[in-house]
């Protein structure tokens, strides 16, 4: 269990200073962080924290939505965020297509320019830009990099260790093209990060917060995991789910569950 | 508008003789049919009311969900009632994963076994399968088959009259690959239909019931258009919608403004 990486929006309302201790108490060194909630606690604090506690910080999520006014500078700031808080991996979720616009390649086209212009800041500050392709469900709203393929594709004219990209079970479960690509990811020294989450339904409305902890829906977790780690990945397994239910349980039990579910379902 | 087809989903609480009688007066030509309407009207009874009105029946919807007990004797039975109704092509979305089942290629393989042990019956009721790729968000629960590369080399080992694809904007529009795709359609003579209808955000709980009229919503729906009819398609273009609020509307309204969405953001 020493790769187990437990992502903060697993357990929404936990406190980050409980999560710290709670992660120490439980064996845990890895934690992805979320921006609002360092921002909210003190970007330095955070990192001290964490820090005292023994845990790594794996990623930083997120930033992008570079459909939105000002995306440039929103970047820049989370990029130094990351770097401030000692994420190596900043996530980027694209944002969809621009109000009125039909226009997806465009945007598609215009998330490869955005990452370009992130590049330098980004290299400068010691953080690795991670494109994480969002489920087609979010294409229109949230994230028109559908694909692992097309995640690839757009970090491909960038040095590996300046963009990777996120792999997320719960985003690329359906894809018949995905094992080739995460092949591919391997060999293109692309892999930033390795996310799980399972596949339920019925979907909420929204379809934002219906993911569910390892092991509770459909999604071939293992199989994941054995194609990542046949590239040569050893690094967290992060668990990383959406989901009401879960968020009003306490955010111990949530770890322990968490926990339980990635060493019966991924490993 | 010689083109336009009313798919009965689309004015869903409309009585078959008021929606028969309404696009006879609208100058609608074509509808697509479903199998609940038609047997609770009586599958004769229905083709004579389509005849009486002068309309063509251009698919009926729907059948396959081929992982659930009984789906040869059910999918036996569609395709005569598509033969007694007058439809030359039966849709066929082919159902989720089994109950348990986390094995989504075993999934996608039985579809293919299932398909070819219809098309002999098909073939002799002169009826057209025509394999539907819906949206990946229902890969688990609804439909396996997510993209049209997939529905296509499903529909392959089988000859082209037998066996061909149904084209939906609303589960397609996310897809980079689709424009290519359409493509190896039209060379290989699988276009069995050609649906329409837009994305709309939030998605409702469930994701069933929230697509868009034409024109209401983010979809490239001329690019589908043209890129269809350059392939020599010139067949009927069907309007099909799940939406309660288009279906709390009379009929006779949402048939014209389907015709009118076809009209200004289609043609």
């Amino acid at each position: 269990m020493t790769r187990f990486a437990l992502n903060q929006a697993t357990t929404k309302h936990w406190p980050l200073p409980e999560l710290a201790a709670g992660c120490a108490e439980a064996g845990v060194s890895f934690a992805g962080l979320w921006r609002e909630d360092i921002q909210a606690y003190g970007v330095a604090e955070a990192a001290g924290l964490m820090r005292d506690h023994g845990l790594t910080v794996t990623t930083l999520c997120r930033s992008g939505f570079f459909q939105e006014a000002g995306w440039l500078d929103e970047n820049r700031r989370a990029i130094d965020e990351a770097a401030g808080v000692g994420a190596p991996v900043l996530v980027l979720v694209s944002g969809g297509l621009p109000p009125g616009s039909r226009d997806i390649d465009a945007a598609r086209a215009h998330v490869g320019d955005a990452i370009g212009e992130l590049v330098p800041h980004a290299r400068a500050a010691g953080v690795r830009l991670a494109i994480e392709p969002l489920h087609p469900m979010y294409a229109s709203d949230r994230c028109v990099v559908s694909t692992l393929k097309q995640a690839l594709d757009l970090a491909a004219p960038h040095p590996a260790e300046a963009v990777g990209v996120c792999l997320d079970t719960y985003h690329l479960w359906w894809d018949d093209d995905v094992w080739a690509q995460i092949a591919r990811a391997g060999r293109e020294d692309r892999i930033a990060c390795f996310q799980v989450a399972d596949w339920l339904t019925p979907l909420p409305a929204g379809v934002l917060v219906g993911r569910g902890l390892p092991g509770t829906g459909c999604v071939e977790l293992r199989r994941f995991r054995e194609a990542v780690d046949a590239t040569g990945y050893a690094g967290p397994i992060e668990v990383e789910v959406f989901n009401e239910e879960v968020w009003a349980r306490p955010g111990k039990e949530i770890l322990h569950e968490a926990i339980a579910g990635v060493r019966d379902h991924v490993l």
